[in-house]
């Protein structure tokens, strides 16, 4: 079977571009700067369904959107989380968090509802990411 | 300067012992089988400061013990994140989830309150999971 992108995640999300392993995608809720990074290998749900070679790819990719991220929006602290109750298919939350965010210092999954970019924002967004991640897509 | 375990994490947890690189705590709270693991650095509080084989330590531990603790309870998913919005020291939670928990399928983060174990229980499955984090430990 081939990689293809759980019709959720494509739903919330903007397409930043590709990593060695990982599709980069910027979630659709202009409440907290958040990447989803998605192993393009098919049926995973567990981070133990990846190689261990995969799984250094996985991190080094997530810790090069963290610092990324945080180095781009002066975020307090990164959150990091492969969690999967809802959707299956193996995604890693990268999340720049804000002390007085709106969810602060609480997580951000399950809080609220997502407050989507205006089109200009989200493109101006993705542009700004793409050049922040340069060398890592 | 040495590592020292934050006390806030050290007054929540069992320990249950040390990975190559990790102090592995058991979460005193029975609503979740629940890990956290602390590298054992001085100073840290994002994935990227830690070093690149440290990460790698850090996903192989955080993978065997999320293999371990889903084949040890049965559990429907594991949830893996690095937070750090309360307690700053870099820990990584390693959590087995089940369909209709508490905070199904919600984050565990924030919701409710903890159930301490008993102390006979928190014994009997701190030893159940050194057994099953055999090789690692």
């Amino acid at each position: 079977m081939t990689f293809g992108l759980d019709p959720r995640l494509a739903a919330d999300t903007h397409e930043v571009g590709d990593f060695a392993l990982c599709r980069v995608l910027l979630m659709n809720d202009s409440r907290y700067p958040w990447l989803i990074l998605v192993p393009r290998r098919a049926d995973l749900s567990e981070i133990h369904d990846l190689s261990a070679e995969e799984r250094t790819l996985l991190i080094e990719e997530a810790t090069g959107a963290g610092a990324a991220l945080k180095s781009l929006t002066g975020a307090k602290k990164i959150n990091t989380a492969a969690l999967g109750n809802m959707v299956a298919q193996l995604h890693c939350h990268v999340v720049a968090r804000f002390v007085g965010d709106d969810a602060w210092p609480g997580p951000v999954w399950g809080s609220g509802r997502a407050v989507p970019y205006e089109d200009e924002a989200a493109a101006r967004l993705v542009a700004d990411l793409r050049r922040a991640l340069e060398g890592l897509i």
